[in-house]
């Protein structure tokens, strides 16, 4: 079987600091990656059979005048979908009107979804929300027309029930320039294909301050039958790292398995909460935050056609390498952070995995945290106070342990706080050592007792720099 | 009775947001208040009587050679104190020594407080708790020797037992230098007195990040006795607005009432919550922070002697008093906010004052909402997002309405969201008008039913500007 196609996160370690504090952490205007993001994007991918891609430019935001805006993810036979959603009271029209597609068709019978930037459609009112519907139509008629399953579910009765899921990212509080959207889906017809090309071209028109385009895939095969391989792909649209969870998160994902809805759902929560939810923050969300997962089964030989129940090794399988795709895809999300000029990992050791999460992202969301490690400022007090403000689980003081991992060796770390003792005086020498480096690893241990096994959770996060206000500063312009 | 003294935050309406991106929101390092921020600092003021205070430079910071860093605040006589501290788990050893005094001498029987800037005493172990023992008992020293009541408590067995608190400010996890503190503290002594100049000189003595300092006065007389002047009096050092709670927040208030302590501390609370707590989240904190209410009952008719407890009218009073003068103080630290180059108001009417403040919070703390008040960005949808995101209290999308304060207008309002239907097209122009202020005021309604009256909550935060960045990026050199 092919080997993973994926960028070389590892690249990471050896990103320039010094070209970090450039300008060019903001998105190009003329739609170029900067130099030292290109690293991330893949030259090459292996796509998942049977579905089709492309872009084209509308003019969504005035202000663009060449760059693809409006994007189509096709499954040339109808597929079963995952979705997840935000959990905004102000979720925007778009996710109202997907999230009403997949209850109403069960999770099956979905053609795929477009997608535009520039504008979130969010807080629209019933405008929005015919907007959202008329691009889910548009998108169905570039499919042919109703299928006998349509007629079945529209006796239900439900005005928003199409095969296409929308999603739009961009702007909060104002109407989408519809008519140049509808007029732009049709075109997209031509252009649709499954190169790597094709799926880069999409990638990059779901961008808005994202400065490159996260698109990974990956190959595999089942334990049941390793002649037959199948392949995984998705692209993320994401910015905005302060608190992650504020920052609009669009994603698809795609395969060519051959899957019952509830199992897809089950294998992308499980997911969506090692990859993700491990970079925002659950329930706290923006309004327009989307994940939807796709399987159409073309790659399922034909002599298993009808059966859809994946057994149990497969299953685990399955999860395994969704799991480990959209790792990769949430990874660079936090690598195009607004602003971001270092890839944090914090390592917590915790009575549970939930416990450990929330210590995480309380560190992870810490401003003062953020910008010392921005200003590489060995100011570990920082850290520490943010574990002290976590009401529940209860912090013991006297149990907690911080260290840093010393870059360039395997299982070096320079200890901060050991079972509430701090190290005084901290080698700052080391420090610095550290904090030069981009990529930088806190490790909490919450459990003194070295008895006790405990449970590791990682969050992942970036620092806040002058770029990030530089951005959000003035986004609407 | 005299008017009360107090800078005149009016003021901040007519501030030149221009000169606000200018980098003197930093502070000075020659000590100096940037031309900007003279406004807020009196002129003048009236202090209450039997309480002296001083400063001296003791070098605390290596790199501070001129200004003072140690400062005390002392009643002649043992007075009552009333005591509010972080509830981080890693509280400092000045709150541990200090809650301890406290609590064994039951908020009687107080000298004072010894303050320090330039370093927090914050996560250093038993070292630093004997650092901070030994300040309390440096200022006891200069004070007299013990008193009988020190006696009687000293039966109890308590190391920490002193008559004075303490407090420190600065970076975290590094020992204080504490032979330097020691020996300046002796040269208080000599500098203490109670005009407006040695007020002023102490809450510049506990200034850090801050640029200018935060000190307040009034006057008042109670319902029962018109012919006798009270004066309360108090001074704050605190910034770091992004997230307003996680920078520390020192602050003194002295009167010369004579009040019970559970009364003071009852009417302590309640200041604390409409002021520090509104522009902070209740437990929540940084290690360090700390308000202390002396009370010494210097201004009491010697024919009252003897009678401690406040009957109801003038009770009521003394907590009116002692509110307005808490919220001044608590406005004073907001427009100090590091880098803020707006003062932001958020009103919001609930089902109850708590749920509001929820609200208000969850407004305050975003940063996409502040980088768009910095921006001068009327990007309200961010507004929305914030308030969508708010678990509990519940929110009914379709009952939440919004508004900007229009200025120059006693009841003009913006209207951007009415139950839920965003008021689309938004006039730019007026929203331009809106956001050159560096006042803002954002009203948020959640209840639709005009018939219910609602419980209104105010939150003041302040913008998320470059100068932030700059600020936390480097604290520690």
């Amino acid at each position: 079987m092919a080997l993973p196609i994926r960028p070389t996160l590892q690249a990471v370690r050896k990103f320039a600091v010094a070209q970090a504090q450039c300008r060019f952490y903001s998105a190009p205007t003329d739609g170029s990656i900067p130099a030292a993001k290109q690293r991330f994007v893949s030259n090459e991918g292996i796509y998942p059979k049977g579905f089709v891609v492309g872009s084209a430019h509308a003019g969504v935001k005035p202000s663009n005048t060449t760059r693809d805006d409006v994007a189509i993810v096709a499954s040339e036979e109808l597929c079963a979908a995952a979705t997840f959603f935000t959990k905004n009271k102000f979720a925007a029209p778009p996710v109202t009107v997907s999230r009403n597609i997949v209850r109403k068709r069960k999770g099956s019978g979905l053609q795929g979804v477009v997608i535009n930037s520039g504008c979130a459609n969010a807080v629209t009112g019933k405008d929005g929300f015919a907007d959202a519907l008329s691009m889910s139509r548009a998108m169905d008629d570039l499919f042919g027309g109703q299928t006998e399953s349509d007629g079945q579910i529209q006796g239900n009765d439900d005005a928003s029930l199409g095969r296409s899921l929308v999603m739009s990212t961009g702007v909060i509080g104002q109407r989408l320039p519809i008519d140049k959207i509808l007029s732009t889906i049709p075109k997209i017809k031509s252009k649709l294909g499954s190169s790597h090309e094709h799926w880069l071209s999409v990638a990059k028109a779901v961008m808005t301050t994202d400065t490159f385009p996260k698109l990974v895939s990956r190959q595999f095969t089942l334990p049941s039958d390793p002649n037959t391989t199948y392949t995984l792909a998705g692209f993320s649209k994401g910015a905005g790292m302060i608190h992650p969870n504020m920052a609009t998160m669009l994603s698809v994902i795609c395969t060519d398995v051959r899957i019952l809805p509830a199992q897809l759902q089950e294998a992308g929560k499980d997911a969506v909460n090692e990859s993700f939810n491990s970079i925002t923050i659950d329930g706290d969300t923006s309004t327009n935050d989307s994940l939807a997962i796709f399987a159409n089964g073309a790659a399922t030989p034909p002599s298993s056609n009808g059966i859809e129940e994946f057994k149990g090794p497969d299953f685990k399988h399955f999860r395994k390498e969704l799991k480990a795709l959209a790792a990769d895809l949430a990874k660079l999300v936090v690598l195009d952070g607004e602003g971001a000029t270092k890839f944090v990992t914090i390592r917590v050791k915790a009575a549970s995995v939930a416990d450990g999460r929330i210590v995480g992202r309380s560190i992870a969301v810490s401003p003062l945290v953020k910008t010392a490690l921005y200003g590489k400022d060995a100011n570990w007090g920082r850290i520490l106070c943010a574990i002290g403000n976590v009401r529940n689980p209860v912090i013991d003081p006297s149990s907690v342990s911080v260290s840093f991992d010393i870059p360039g060796t395997k299982s070096g770390h320079l200890s901060l706080v050991e079972k509430g003792r701090p190290q005084l005086p901290i080698d700052e020498a080391v420090a610095k050592q550290i904090l030069d480096e981009e990529a930088v690893t806190i490790n909490v241990d919450l459990i003194s007792d070295s008895s006790v096994e405990g449970f590791y959770s990682t969050v992942w996060t970036c620092d806040l720099s002058h770029e990030y206000i530089t951005i959000n500063g003035d986004y609407r312009t």
